[in-house]
């Protein structure tokens, strides 16, 4: 199995890098010693994208699901709804609740419903000594990391998130130690470069991804993209490697202390916007990828609570559509680039070569009904409308395919799962409101 | 609350009944005392069923959630699938597989894929001289109830269903002891009419729902409709009623024999293959409301295991679509009659009379959008057609002015809910397939 491999070859690479020796080193938890505390976000990762990514790695004719490093955490199911007169949230409002355990309005970061700043975990376990970090495939300045972080009444002000990432606090000290992911692009633009200050005043910056595996000092930020990264199915995957080093930098062997880290699988919530099924599944493969490093972690670092859920669903996916009784695994797993990928491939190639270049990225048997679409689309003039049509009948095409159901480019109301494991893990069982996890999470520490 | 009054209500009956008197008749679970088994399947209810649930009881002005039965009861998710080459089970299978253990093809009554007869939890605590028994909404010779006590190798062979339950075992007793549900079509029939037969053989059978709390001895049948029972929202809610007659006339004081009861809220699935959201979320307080009885007996009886889970989710139900942040789960409770309904009464009446009946059963601000499609309904001449065309027009209205997604007119793949509490429900944790819920079960009276 590839997934296998990739976790394996993961775990080897964290042994090598000194994890294998801590095993002793660290006892369960005691009322003394509070708990590392690791926070996975699967953006839009509903039960349905766990069960597409379940379905889509085990083989129908075998008669035999693969298993998943979910399969053993599963605990609960929360609620998500925001404090602005729907049920359906937004990634701002819902990282907010998860980050504060306050209720806020759709597009908050941080701040609850009257635009008051309200503490974080992460604020409040870095008043207290810990090492603080975040890891994602987005923008480190997008809704989800910096809900954890800072303080803004809109999501969209990008450049005052990374300004306040930037800005060291009172102490003197930045309010994170660890950044990994994408949005150079708001940390160096027009106005401003922060990349060269930093650095002056002690912070460690890498802009390759290849420069990960050299970082060894804190505090430090990888941005690896000038926005968010690449989809995992057009590149290499991305979230499990960087989860494997931001453990390495920041776990108890080099500091003797404890830190919490929020890890956030961004982009399962991009391709449900896009309606991309192949995509998404890509998106949850990481994701489970980095669950099986930190639980490869919390072997050797047994006092380590880890906590898992997602801030709500995206695009209505369904498997199974239009009244058949069947979801294609097969083909969505044939299937080898995104859909935003090849749409903007085609919207920039002529007409005549999207027959070579479409059938093999697809690999699906496409029939008129969904070549007349794409060959619609061909004849508009306008860039961006070509590029939507575009979009769109590939959308049709591998969902009417492979039998997924979409409803929306956004969000939905659905419960999303919990999952936790380790020290106090009994917190986070049952039905729970996203602000009840906060809530648990400071409880915690305070 | 009306929910609350309704479960009050059934609560304060359940009293009056006897069940209070028996607060310290059973002490909790020990090893020599086997325990009750109450398996209650949700016919369709996904993750998704529960969320549109809770919402539409809540108000979204108050910003706080009403609480649900099943809050306290989540325990874990489930897979679903058949052994049939598809990713996307019937229900037949996967009843089979939650009273069997045992993996099979959409469509097996209690059998294996090679149809061989596979024993049931039913049949093995009979053997061992439980009590036994199914409440359904659907009629009791439907997939669900029928995989629990009988075997066939097509879930449509109603009649043979209905002969199988009304025939005794070579030990002189018949499959069960208490079924209540509908389907006295299947046993009152042109070429056999089983009941005055099973009169003179000892049985006792009720066709009218107010000889229920009249009924006082076992076996017994109360089959209340020819074939399924009305949807909740057009009449009557029952399953909470015969829920709570069940468990009289199955509880041990009567008998000091335990028990293993099957209760089945069928018609969550069949709004949902309707797409009828209203039908849907009605059916679902019926069944919450079953379970608040359920739990209401299990305090009186503390050895009693409780597991719910559903069997697969249907329609492909979204709270939210195209691209809109909103579920208006106020005008989802303003809906007052089934599509189903609905859509029969249209087709046999004027279409100028339409409107006045439409409107205020719908409640909702229809527009010439959503009246194109009935006005052009009306022109249909072919009766079934016509009616068709009602429906599917009543179902967007429906959908597309309360923000509700569907992609199907079937099933889907996603995994569904398990909840558990009482003696053994540590059994029912996390990630499981659906036949493991089946083994344990068994596992567990062995």
């Amino acid at each position: 199995m590839k997934t296998s491999a990739a976790i394996a070859a993961l775990i080897s690479l964290s042994s090598l890098a000194g994890f294998s020796s801590a095993v002793t080193a660290n006892e369960p938890t005691s009322e003394t010693q509070p708990p590392n505390i690791i926070f996975m976000i699967g953006d839009g990762m509903g039960f349905e994208f766990i069960s597409a990514y379940r379905y889509a790695i085990s083989d129908i004719n075998a008669g035999k699901l693969e298993s998943t490093p979910f399969d053993e955490l599963l605990s609960g199911a929360a609620t998500t709804y925001p404090d602005d007169n729907t049920w359906v949230t937004d990634s701002a409002s819902s990282a907010t609740a998860l980050a504060t355990g306050v209720k806020s309005y759709n597009g908050a970061i941080g701040m609850d419903a009257d635009k008051h700043p309200q503490q974080s975990i992460m604020e409040l376990v870095r008043d207290k000594g810990w090492l603080t970090g975040a890891v994602s495939t987005s923008q480190i300045t997008h809704a989800t990391p910096a809900s954890f972080f800072t303080h803004h009444p809109s999501r969209n002000m990008y450049n005052q998130i990374a300004d306040s990432f930037a800005t060291q606090r009172d102490d003197g000290r930045w309010s994170f130690d660890l950044l990994l992911g994408g949005g150079y692009a708001h940390f160096n633009r027009e106005d401003k470069n922060w990349l060269p200050e930093l650095q002056e005043q002690g912070m460690t910056v890498v802009t390759e991804f290849d420069e990960l595996p050299g970082l060894n000092q804190l505090p430090a930020m990888g941005l690896f993209a000038p926005i968010g990264l690449p989809h995992a199915i057009d590149d290499q995957p991305r979230l499990a490697t960087m989860t494997e080093h931001a453990l390495r930098l920041l776990s108890e062997e080099q500091h003797d202390k404890p830190f919490a880290l929020m890890i956030e699988g961004s982009q399962i919530d991009w391709c449900g916007h896009s309606n991309d099924i192949a995509c998404a599944v890509h998106e949850v493969q990481d994701f489970a990828n980095a669950v099986a490093v930190v639980r490869e972690f919390q072997q050797q670092h047994p006092n380590t609570l880890l906590v898992i859920t997602a801030d709500h669903s995206t695009g209505g996916l369904t498997l199974g559509r239009d009244g058949v009784y069947e979801w294609l695994s097969e083909r969505v797993m044939g299937i080898k680039a995104s859909v935003y990928v090849m749409s903007k491939a085609l919207a920039e190639m002529p007409a005549d070569q999207w027959r070579e270049y479409v059938t093999p990225r697809l690999n699906l048997p496409l029939t008129d009904e969904h070549w007349q679409p794409l060959m619609a689309a061909a004849e508009i003039t306008d860039a961006e409308e070509r590029e939507d049509a575009i979009h769109a009948a590939l959308v049709y095409a591998t969902a009417d395919l492979t039998g997924t159901g979409w409803t929306t480019s956004g969000h939905t109301a659905v419960d999303v799962p919990i999952m936790a494991t380790g020290p106090h893990a009994e917190k986070f069982r049952g039905y729970m409101d996203n602000t009840e996890i906060g809530k648990q999470l400071l409880e915690l520490v305070r």
